[in-house]
Formats: C-alpha cells, structure tokens, sequence
C-alpha cells in the first residue's frame, strides 16, 4: 500500500513540475534562454505513455500523462507567443 | 510485447527530454528565464520514482528515473552557476 501512496506523489510531482515555468513565463512574458526541443521531446514521451496507458487499461498512468500532456502543449504554445516577441 | 517497446521509447524521451535545455543552458549561460522550481519539482518527483522502483524491483523505472535525477540535478546545478553571473 505505502508504495502505492509513493507512487502516486511521484507522478504528482512530475506531472505539474512544469506549472511554475508556465507561470513564470505567462508572468515575464520571456523565453528566449529556454530550450522549446525540452517541451517537443516531453510531449512525444508522455503522449506515447499516454497510448501505453490505453493500451494496459492503466488508468493512473493515462490521466498523469493525459494531464502532463496538457500542461507541456499550453508551454509550448506559449513560447510560440512570446518568441516572436523577443 | 508491442506495448513494452511504446514504453520503452517513452522512458527513453521524458527520461532525455532535459538535454536540450542542459545544452542550450551550457552555451548561453543564461538562465533568467527559467523556472528553478520546475526542475525542484522534477527532481522530487523522479528521485521518488526511484524510491518506488527498488521496493517493486523495478529495474527499468529505477533506471530512467535514475538518468532523469541526474540529468536535472546537473541543470540544478548549472542554474544555480549561472543565476549568479546573470
């Protein structure tokens, strides 16, 4: 059960580990010093889990990845907006 | 067994997806833009993973989340070098 409880706070935190850089960068509006091929590689990754997740029916895994799969996209798309602008 | 190559290449890019920004961070030297707390977050979360990974065992989620604990502790690293100078 503990390692259940483990396992659930690690995909908690790395899944929002990417909100305080969409807050940052929403706030400053600047992007230039960050690496857009870091969001291009982590969307393939948890997009492809995400297909995992159907694929074994793992629920826990689809909605972690399903949601880090959200947050990466509104990153990249932000760094969209405000590179043109830098 | 189709499912465990998806995985596997899935670990592969989220477990690698923070060279670019290694990279870029080691030629520019310049960090203002990033969020430290994003990589805090990475951190608790993959060190926690591999917590998780030896109670079950688990070789290939001790493994990746084994790089990706490395690879972000040394952009830590290089973040906490460069703030000073920026």
């Amino acid at each position: 059960m503990e390692e259940q409880i483990l396992g659930f706070i690690a995909g908690i935190l790395t899944t929002v580990a990417v909100l305080p850089q969409l807050v940052k960068s929403w706030m400053t509006k600047k992007v230039m010093d960050i690496s857009p091929f870091m969001f291009v590689l982590l969307l393939g990754g948890v997009g492809l889990w995400v297909i995992y997740g159907i694929i074994k029916n793992d629920y826990p895994i689809i909605l972690t990845n399903g949601i880090s799969f959200l947050l990466n996209s509104s990153m990249l798309l932000l760094m969209l907006l405000y590179k043109s602008k830098d």
